[in-house]
């Protein structure tokens, strides 16, 4: 079992994760002046101690009824374990919990130990009108897991992280049954000792679980290879209000629409998915991360567009812009001293016509050694094509050993006044540069439109980390200087800048965040009117009540 | 626009199609025996101009509307377009259909031209209780187009063929927006003229529509290379009767449940598919498909098991069972003269142990010329290890020239007394062999229970054809002679057993024919309670009547 205390409660991961980069002021110095600030501020987080929670809305008699269901053990009501479970990690989340803002703990915390608990609290909440989050290890970073009681008296978050086995491996058909409140890593370890893989690590691989995986229909850094949630998932056991549903186990059906489709994506609103069948793979015996550079983030982009067309397969092809290039270069250098190689390397990058808008690519192999060096080579003459100077290992080295690093960047800049967020899309392969221009410029505008002084600023940057063959995920990293005085209203005008754009240049408001509170603005727009009432019509049937994760997915 | 009356109505394909077997008495008398016969006998089929329809049950007042909406050339009575729009072409419509029963003829049938007509068509007979089957090439072999008025007054079919245009194409994101009601040859002449292909080539192809191929999430006889109707598209556009619905356009996203689901296998009773967008390709420079003799059908499901998951890509990989394979053989061979060649071979094979039970396989690899030559390569090395002997290209290149014609036997053998139906499943790696000789022995034993007198018995056949990284297809050919004093029953009683024996032993109703009317009885238990009422509360939110295909997919 996961101990929760060493998670924490109003930031990202571990506790005790050491801290790179408090340490260097020249950082900060050098984040100050991008931001166009005299100096960054001190704002730290209020601590739990200081902070009072709202009193349980549960009756007693509701209590002792879910004690007598689930053990006492298994429900609680201690302040970590109701601030722990208030919210999800996004940026908005974040804000309000280092403000002290507890107003959407639950009323109780319950733990389930197996199906039968799942399924005995959703039909007693449904009876009593008692709202249910569900929740694996709550990293939503789009507002997910709020545990908002919304029109009902009270609300529960469900914690399915006990739920944590691997129930059977099916070494022939490469398939394996597991528990959904499993996290990433207990995952990975038990079908590693195998020789096996599933192959699924999203950032936030530590602290996200199969559950939260297919109802967020997430996709893993790796998913060129091993697919998305959506692909991976072979079939889905779910509790609801009105009992079980088990969807069909087969590798492939024509008997009308598949039933599992409606929960990859279905954020806790029609069930809560208790167990999974899922694709596995042998372990990869040979794992290759290269870098290249190519004079531009188009470039970049077109090189992983013919990889994909051309039939070379990669586990990952990531290609930063111009700015987030640049970024992860200043922060990587900062503070370090210049010598004869940096100088002799800034000579042939211009020889190379590499030095004005340079955009760094990470691209991933994966697999048997045979397959690997193939694909490696084959990867490499496109990259040759468009121009790239291939930069070797050691860059995609640090990218592998960093890989689930970046949302640890966001504390210590919460700290110091300055705010960091994120989003995603994807597009068309013909539609990305466009979408990418539109997204990265209504992020610019509204950042220096909230700015809390004149000449202050903020940095966009942006990704390709997902690759289809009709397109293609753009992914962006914002950074701004905080208006302290409404630090929320800031964070929302941003939001909608960039929503706004995504929907009005043929985007998806999320390609692997999900919906949450935070996009439920943009799903009308993206579903239609009739695809709203279909989503709806589903909801009702499975959830009557309307009493699963209450404010998500769909809007009222 | 494809002329109906050069297409059979009570059989399948052309009218003029060249009749290979009918000229072979020697195949004739091999088949009697076979089935345990004295002799075959002559049951032709009735003509069209003996049989009375039935009276069109549509109101003058209706019958304008429509004419006012469509056009009076797009609005058809006629005795040929009722006939060929009565049924699809099941074993069980066309022993109805060859008997002269067109009690299911539709009371009108109506052509659309564009996404308005069937706007309005559909937006109409919502509101007078007219029941609508939407109709794309008809070619349906589980009773998905059977014009049944059930409830309604009456019943009118919707064909889709006139709205068969490609309205765009996209080189850079390889995706084609296109008209649904398209049949296979003129849509990949439009592609191929540009150098593309779609690549979904069901044994149908020629008389079978995207919207058909989209409706009954169907899959393409190279869909390890193309991916199944379910993995090409994009996106639908979709009319009902409260409106127009348009997936979303988006090569991936987290934005809740994809929309786009809900249409595939949704066989016209959500809905109908007026136009999608697809996944294109460069057409392949190279197709090689070349024939493989393995010991037994199980040794050449382990080499496509291995190849999957070895990751050699293949257009196709088919194995035949042991009888499949000595049936093709005989109805290949019978008649020619057996000489040394012969001898030989039979002497190499019995050397190999390649005599006993042999399977043969095609496997067959599209794309660039040095990709297409790695991956036969490779398969080979594989086939190698689980003992096969390559046979060469010959064996290849007569499965591919006669990959359309399998269903042009079937009317001969009616014209005999025999009865001939195929049905497919699919099921785990792990389960292909229970479920192989649970259905082979169903079939065999419901087949014997069934003759039309003591000692006739069944053929049964069996073949992979669709590979995942989870499992496979089945596919099952039965042929048997004919009780003509209830035939119908004779094929109910096999076609349950054979059903039951899938049901039971974890394989899915249907892996690529659909549900339809002949599958409707076993949806229940493949899709749970729960999950019927799922399909029945989305049915219901876009179909509040209850107009569209009625009797189809979901029990009443």
């Amino acid at each position: 079992m996961m101990d929760r205390k060493k998670i924490r409660w109003n930031g990202w991961g571990w506790v005790e994760a050491h801290d790179d980069v408090s340490g260097r002021p020249e950082l900060w110095a050098w984040l100050a002046r991008e931001l166009g600030m005299p100096s960054l501020l001190a704002t730290p987080a209020r601590k739990l101690g200081e902070i009072t929670l709202p009193e349980s809305r549960l009756r007693d008699e509701e209590r002792g009824k879910f004690i007598a269901m689930l053990g006492a053990e298994q429900v609680r009501a201690d302040d970590y374990e109701r601030a722990f479970h208030a919210l999800g990690r996004s940026y908005h989340d974040v804000l309000r919990l280092r403000a002290g803002d507890l107003s959407t703990a639950p009323d109780i915390v319950l733990y389930a130990r197996n199906q039968a608990d799942v399924l005995a609290v959703l039909s007693y909440a449904s009876e009593r009108g008692i709202a249910v989050v569900p929740f694996g290890g709550g990293s939503s970073v789009v507002g997910g897991v709020t545990a908002g009681h919304g029109k009902f008296g009270a609300v529960v978050t469900l914690d399915l992280s006990l739920m944590d086995r691997v129930l059977d491996v099916d070494r022939v058909s490469m398939t394996a049954e597991i528990e959904a409140g499993i996290y990433g890593p207990a995952l990975e370890k038990a079908l590693q000792a195998q020789g096996l893989t599933l192959g699924h690590y999203p950032q936030s691989f530590e602290f996200s679980t199969l559950g939260g995986w297919i109802a967020h229909a997430g996709a893993g850094q790796q998913s060129n290879r091993y697919g998305r949630s959506a692909d991976w998932i072979v079939s889905a056991t779910v509790a609801t209000p009105r009992g079980m549903l088990a969807t069909d186990n087969f590798p492939a059906s024509a008997a009308g629409p598949r039933l599992k489709d409606l929960f990859i994506g279905s954020e806790g609103a029609f069930g809560v998915v208790t167990q999974a069948r899922v694709r596995i793979h042998e372990a990869p015996a040979k794992k290759i991360y290269t870098g290249f550079l190519f004079k531009d983030f188009e470039s970049g982009a077109q090189a992983i567009r013919a990889a994909v067309h051309e039939d070379v397969p990669s586990a990952m092809l990531r290609v930063s812009d111009a700015d987030e290039t640049r970024f992860y270069r200043a922060f990587g250098d900062l503070g370090k001293e210049h010598g004869l190689k940096d100088a002799l390397t800034e000579r042939y990058l211009a020889a190379k016509g590499l030095d004005r808008a340079p955009a760094a690519m990470i691209a991933g192999f994966e697999g048997d050694t045979v397959h690997v060096a193939e694909s490696q080579r084959a990867f490499g003459k496109i990259a040759k094509r468009f121009g790239a100077l291939s930069v070797g290992q050691g860059m995609g080295k640090r990218w592998f050993d960093g890989r689930f690093h970046g949302p640890y960047l966001r504390d210590p800049m919460m700290d110091r006044g300055v705010g960091v967020d994120t989003l995603e899309t994807s597009t068309m392969w013909a539609n990305i540069p466009k979408l990418h221009r539109a997204v990265t410029t209504a992020l610019h505008t509204a950042m220096a439109e909230t700015a809390p002084r004149p000449g202050a600023r903020g940095i966009v940057m942006g990704h390709i980390s997902h690759s289809y063959p009709d397109g293609a995920s753009l992914y962006f990293t914002y950074i701004f200087p905080r208006q302290l005085e409404g630090e929320i209203a800031q964070w929302r005008k941003i939001k909608a800048a960039a929503s706004d754009a995504i929907a009005a240049n043929g985007g998806t408001i999320s390609h692997h965040h999900g919906v949450g509170e935070d996009h439920l603005p943009w799903i009308g727009q993206e579903k239609g009117e009739l695809g709203i009432a279909v989503l709806r019509a589903i909801k009702h049937t499975l959830d009557p009540n309307g009493v699963l994760n209450p404010g998500k997915l769909i809007p009222d």
